[in-house]
């Protein structure tokens, strides 16, 4: 299979490329480095079966040139910064619906039929019903990026119905492990290795959300497109638990043996547009035969083991200089 | 009040515009003019109370200086031709998406603090449940149209939680009346018009479609501005029937006195992405008080009229809206 990776560079991206090289498979990487790293990509890189491309995802003619002959496309180039959305009301406007409108259009041109898309949670908005499940009375959206994301996926959507291009949309909660960039995490980690005693918290901390292992996400997309072949493929993604905010800084601080001082800025979000619970019924991908390996703390502690550096047991911890 | 209508030329926006003039308010309308016509406004014009501003919504400072001390926007300025989505890909998303985040972008820089945007029960894609209510299970887009308006929809939600803007959304059925310029109504006037003996119906005709007076769906809107006080105004319009578009057909031809040979494209669907059955559950806005005064019949009967008037051509003169 020829598969064409966009947002190649990212924490997400780049666990893939290394996975479908490992699996056998030629790739295509294309990412503008807005974000990425090439240090990421440096083991693909030595594989010999892995290509780059520098590109824009706003740049369409580059798209379709670039991902002709390929089998599938896994469009994970995007804003991710949740947070700015207010801030910044074009970004994920941009980056999120726009860029995948120039995605599905390239695969029109060049004749690819198959997308699999890093859609998320955060399209049910506030949620009524947990677990979410799929099929979640139609959502009011809370936020530019869970807006954005809606918006991608009814162009996929839109696409399916139209051309001969097959779906998988899928619905992740927050994706933790090695190379992981951004996210409350590294934010924690950042703030404890400048100030050890003091941590500052968005919101009251009683904010529930749920987690997934870098590698258990990749498991779960390469499992839904090999068992399921609906036209659109809509599927959430993430674990069986959730835990609240205070539970992974314990654990974040039991891993580094600190016990700073918590300081919230208080409510029950942590920003415009922040979800106070997040927990999606994943029924339907496991009915396909996938599990998540790691628990939501496993996966909190592998990822302060990779942004600690070397000590980490990982198999990437190489690359821990971009940490 | 002080209004600022998008697409005020167009059929809904021109009878909008007329209505509000009417109630005593003032009136700004912006339109590219690309689709909607100068002569269904010297009505309004005669008043005195209206101006017009030859803008596109693509021009996102030409939207905030013009409504820069209005009250409320109407948004109405859109691409609305559902059935060429797959044949110009870009179209449903520039004019429809990314036209609305300007209006909403245009909106916050200039502190308008509420938006009325016409959606569609296109959002529903192919609905499960009839008659459809707003709380649908989460839809799976089936034309360009829908994935563009729902992409609207977010941005409003998204704007609404974020900043200082109340947002009501009506998903409407297909809306009939005076100053109609497209849909199947037309079309098939305009057949016959040409051949009064041969008529050519898109589909089997066994399509089940829902429409609504223009004059009910505006007080419709008004009804819900008065009553509707949420962050998010989320609320169907349409009638509380639907019929087949065979029985609009005969409907048409009995008030014409014709009895065309009906040749069928076949299918259940008129072209990629026809919804073939379109049923809104209006129960949220029958809560508030409203209700259409003509039935499915008598709007058809009324355009049709309006169609065959002196005015067809421009479809003012008379002011047949008032009739």
């Amino acid at each position: 299979m020829k598969a064409f990776v966009t947002g190649a560079a990212g924490f997400i991206g780049s666990n893939l490329v290394d996975r479908l090289l490992a699996d056998g498979h030629e790739v295509m990487g294309f990412d503008n480095l807005s974000t990425g790293h090439l240090a990421f990509l440096e083991q693909a890189d030595a594989t010999g079966h892995f290509g780059l491309c520098r590109g824009d995802i706003l740049d369409p003619e580059a798209l379709s040139r670039e991902m002709r002959g390929s089998d599938v496309v896994f469009h994970l180039a995007a804003n991710a910064d949740v947070r700015f959305g207010a801030m910044q009301t074009r970004r994920d406007l941009e980056q999120n619906t726009i860029g995948t409108a120039n995605v599905l259009e390239a695969m029109r041109i060049a004749g690819v039929p198959k997308i699999v898309f890093s859609s998320t949670g955060s399209v049910y908005g506030e949620a009524t019903v947990f677990p979410t499940p799929e099929d979640h009375p139609f959502p009011i959206q809370t936020s530019f990026y869970g807006a954005s994301k809606l918006a991608a996926e009814a162009l996929i959507q839109a696409y399916a119905e139209a051309f001969e291009i097959q779906g998988y949309i899928f619905r992740f909660v927050s994706v933790l492990g090695e190379r992981y960039t951004h996210g409350h995490v590294v934010d924690f980690y950042k703030q404890l290795v400048q100030h050890p005693n003091q941590l500052k918290v968005l919101g009251d901390g009683h904010q529930k959300k749920s987690y997934m292992y870098v590698q258990d996400c990749i498991s779960g997309i390469f499992r839904a497109l090999e068992h399921a072949q609906e036209k659109v493929n809509i599927l959430n993604l993430g674990a069986d638990e959730y835990c609240e905010v205070n539970a992974s800084i314990q654990w974040i601080c039991d891993e580094l043996g600190l016990k700073p001082t918590r300081e919230y800025t208080g409510g029950s979000r942590g920003w415009v547009g922040d979800n106070p619970f997040i927990f999606l019924d994943c029924t339907r991908i496991r009915a396909l035969g996938w599990q998540p390996r790691l628990s939501i703390r496993e996966a909190v502690i592998r990822t302060i083991d990779y942004l600690r550096g070397p000590t980490a047991s990982t198999g990437v911890s190489e690359f821990s200089c971009d940490k």
